[in-house]
């Protein structure tokens, strides 16, 4: 029997363990960068395998589980992210969750579930793996800035060759496999603009300096970063999401609070776009005779999939289709983000999508919904996609 | 002895009662529309005296009293307000307000006080009237659609041949009197825009209609209105105080709410300015496909100060000056509103402003301040100036 | 017979003469700073008289006339401009302009005219007269920075203690006779902004700098200083009269012109505007990354009639209403603009309006129209008021 | 032999007329539906040959001829386009233009010249080919509505089962050949925008409808087009190439001009621009209360390059890459637009893009400069090109 027959094998002895494992998460939710317990459970459960756990990180959870081959070669990076969102459930599952106000809404309880299912059969056949497997459960990827650039900055990668992970996504169901090549999930930025005037009586504007004006200004000219000086080949969005200057209709306001988001597909957007709406704040502040403070973060870089690696995948995975999974589609970039972009900063991979419709659900609820559901048929097909990749990963490097 | 002598020696032994009084008020502040303890505070005073004390709207405060004269002749009417703001005061005195969250903040205790005093004089030497005098003690001043129209509307006015009334304003101090012709203090209007559109994710505005840009879109093109619209030698103000769409950076909205008032000096104005906004309105709805809801609502008209009245005063007192205050002075239109305006409308007369400024203070607290405090020297020059007017006006028709 | 009967039937007597003079100017016109042969028919007129004529700015074509009464007194000056405008006539009149795209449309024929008709009836008096009148023939008013400017930097009218003037307007017929008393005439100022950008294919702004977005930016932030940072009680208006950037709809323009002109009432403005339309230009080069060009012109300051001398004017005028005019009415401000302005800086005096409104004319075009027509009956009107004006202002000072 | 051996013997044998053409119709160049001379050349070059001539658009100049293979087989076209600019050419060359302001800018004279040289060869092989071929001598691809859409209307082209194509550009030299998948050329629509409002005098805005005001207010409005309501992923641009609006800076004009293009590489967008171009043109009539006219044109729509067509040239291509050619490269979408459009909506195929930088020149000029050159180099690369492309489309089919 060879390898992939025998990971297989194996895979499929545990799916319910798996699911199980996914159902324990899911009631106990934690948040970003306070995920103690679902690390305990992690380390719990490689406790008294032949691994080596470490938790590179100070302070922080993310676990990383060494599975040594038994022969040399390269090593391979498995990653999958286990925090859980600031949302209060209302999915009506048996299993929902325990802790009132957080919910794994956006899959991360089904990307440990299946790793660690993964994790345990590759230790099961690691005798004959040609290379080592490093298993990364990851800490804090919804809230920058993230696990991913903690752990890459901890050194603990500096030996990793490969690196691939997941996102279950309930667009398709578990038959399909998705991917794209190049710029895949959009980079994004967040930013507080706040606009100091002089407010004053409704009546007297010329006494003030109208914070409110300066700032519908300010939204307004915004505009023309995105129509005017971004390459209309690239994708680029700004949207303001608050403009914050509640108060009566009688008084001109000293102060306005405005909020936005910048995302792109090409990395050197990330500074372009700060540095035009800086301008345009900057150019408000001239015009109106206000001063403001801009707060202007950088988020996740813009998810960069290997071209060689993706393709390496697509081409392993065409022959099995039909297999485990039915279909395997290229799809355009997604302007979410994420922060394996830190990852393939570094180290060549590349980072798929796996369907988790719910059966006979015509339109599923999406990601970071207060309804999400994950048909837990997924679990088994991510864990096979995954294992099929490191070992081709490993054989590839024989 | 005149009958002007009297009447001042009068008020000057009454000068303690109306500190008393308004002290008394002070510390009992009441919101608009809700002063029965303050109405039955001015009935009690009444009480015993022979006039006849009417409460003409019903469910409300307002207490009319009327004062007949020992010989025939006009009937004129005296006005005071007497309601108060939800505000917190800051001021330190000793007669500090016991209502937490209400105050005295706009001089209405002054007014009630001083017209207490007057209208005791005038009792005391009705016999020397040629004619009759009614006092109106309105409610509600502060809150459109305000006290003046219900009172116009009961029809308890009908009778009244000329109408007189002051504001306290610390801009001076009780030595100045000022006036001014013809429209004096603006109207207004106010506006709540509620614009629909419809939210979404920050990254895919082309799945959403943007109430928000929408919005900003709005303000400016509002500006247009003042700037181009409206007659140059007119004026018209537009202030945005609110533009309510907090949130967060990442989320497109669904609603915002925007408001706003309008000032005017010639009531054509109040009509015309509405219409344009709601142009604005429509022209925004068509242009970014989103719905609005526009809550409109015409305030105090633009109180017209009769030129007859005004300059037959002035001819009175510019023969007091030097007496019981310094200067007389014409001054700009204001540009606050008054509900005045309303028997204005009705009956010939005019509005007068007394200095309250405290003694020794360079930079008062003007009216609506927590810290705004009154110098009851402006007590008996009110009591004065309105008296002579009075007498002025019953004489003037003898 | 009285100095003011003896005027005026000398002033009948020469109303055709006046007639003559408006015709021969009509058909003679010429522009700004070249009046060169009006200039010698007004020097011509005076030949041989006993007037003591100058020319006190070098190179330009002003005539000062000094006429020296009988008795010492006040010396007055009496102001009629001549300078004709750049349009070419339409007006069906046998004494149409003769100078090909040069007309009389602002009625400055008719200034010039009653003045040299009143200056010879002045002479005819001057013995009878107390003090001097200093008759100002002046060019250029109809081109910034205007020939009053000069003549008062002449110091020709050092010794000048009032100064008159009048503006024919066919608003009226001339039986009316306006004024305002303070700020009359709105001052004015024009500016030409040049905005370069960086011109390209219409389907690559990205490596443009749009100057036509820029501008079109620059009109709309604009239009908060009239609703924003002026007093709403002033009089302030800006406006861009030209946007000039023709081209095809394929190609982003490297540079774009806007002109305008800003007016008021108030000097203070004059100044102020400049500063904020500068402001908002400055906050178009930050946002846009483009540079600018700014040409801004002060035109003629606002025209202040002082209240003593309009007053003076309106009181003599009450008693001659219902003889040589029917109505005198106090009018509001005016938002043109006159030169006589810089006369008024320095001197005392005011300046009125006459109607010339054509008799049996409903709709009578303006001034500066091509078919504008003066009613010559207001040179007699003109030539009295002025007349009786001169008088008392030497009269008052006996 | 093989027949591709036989045509390449062919061409090469025919550089020398290709490179005669070429400068002979750089010396006659025509515009836009103005080709007759042009026409007559390529008929004439015909003439006597084994072929059949026609000309299937009534009243234009599009000739289409018709080569027979020896054996039956599927029908392949060949397109090259024959008209000129309105340019004066400013380009340094021994056969410059001829004809006063028109110039072969495009590169269409190198484009008939190999298809002239191309068809000579195929005539002579054309016993060895199985199926037909259609050389089409297009006219009139400068000026929309274009000639490619006249000529698939006149049915000429029904017979055709595939259609390629070829455009010059120096961005890089003979020695490279590039394509794309897909939308690959941008689609494009022109509007003009005519605002009527109301002129009028500066100062008194308020008795006009600002024309100037509603249109920078568009321009800006217009901006949320492609910043909030096209999906980011998805090129849309659009500019405003002209506001034209002259003028002096003290008159308000009745109406201004505004002309603009839209460009889009999804044909979905081409109705969608329309009709939000239209809805704020309409919200700008009800906000500034004016009237438009928008004439709006839909130009050639996005050029889709069938992905089989272009990956089966681009597989035959990499087999020849290093003989005639050194470099076959994947290039992103292109923004400019191309008539060749309207054939593959109808008909499988793909257009290729053929380097023609002058040789030693770093930065040479584009299409559309006056000192557009073309490296004659690239008529042998092109004509090679397009036989290996004709004799792969019917061979695929035999």
């Amino acid at each position: 029997m060879n390898v992939r027959d025998a990971l297989f094998e194996k895979l499929e002895s545990k799916e319910s363990d798996m699911v199980k494992h996914r159902r324990y998460l899911h009631q106990h939710p934690e948040l970003s960068f306070e995920e103690e317990h679902t690390a305990q459970y992690i380390k719990d459960f490689y406790k008294g395998k032949d691994v080596t756990v470490t938790q590179p990180v100070a302070e922080s959870n993310a676990v990383i589980v060494e599975i040594k081959g038994g022969k040399s070669g390269k090593t391979i990076g498995l990653r999958a992210d286990f925090d859980a969102l600031p949302i209060n459930e209302e999915a009506d599952v048996p299993f929902k969750s325990l802790n009132e106000g957080v919910m794994h809404a956006c899959g991360h309880d089904a990307h440990t579930a299946y790793l660690l299912g993964l994790a345990d059969a590759l230790i099961d056949i690691k005798d004959q793996l040609a290379g080592n497997i490093k298993i990364i459960h990851q800490h804090a990827e919804e809230m920058p800035p993230g696990g991913a650039k903690q752990i890459v900055e901890s050194g603990a990668l500096s030996d990793i060759d490969e690196i691939y992970g997941i996102h279950v996504a309930p667009i398709v169901g578990p038959e399909v496999i998705a991917y794209n090549k190049g710029n895949a999930f959009s980079g994004s930025s967040t930013f507080t603009l706040t606009i100091k005037g002089l407010g004053g009586h409704a009546a007297s504007p010329h006494k003030t300096r109208d914070a409110l004006v300066a700032g519908t200004n300010f939204v307004n000219t915004l505009q023309t970063i995105v129509s005017r000086r971004i390459d209309p080949l690239e994708m680029g969005v700004i949207t303001v999401g608050a403009f914050d200057a509640p108060g009566g209709s009688n008084v001109i306001q000293d102060t306005v609070t405005i909020k936005g988001t910048a995302r792109y597909l090409n990395n050197d957007l990330e500074q372009f776009m700060y540095d035009e709406i800086e301008k345009v704040a900057k150019s408000v502040a001239v015009g109106f005779d206000i001063t403001y403070d801009l707060d202007y973060q950088f988020g996740y870089p813009v998810l960069y999939n290997h071209p060689e690696q993706t393709q390496n995948v697509a081409d392993v995975l065409s022959t099995s289709t039909g297999d485990y999974f039915e279909h395997l589609v290229e799809i355009p970039p997604v302007t979410g983000s994420e922060d394996f972009a830190y990852y393939l900063k570094e180290i060549p991979g590349t980072f798929y999508i796996v369907g988790c419709k719910p059966e006979e659900v015509e339109e599923p609820y999406m990601n970071h919904h207060p309804k999400f559901e994950v048909n837990e048929d997924a679990l088994l097909v991510a864990a096979k996609l995954l294992g099929e990749i490191a070992l081709n990963g490993l054989a590839a490097r024989e």
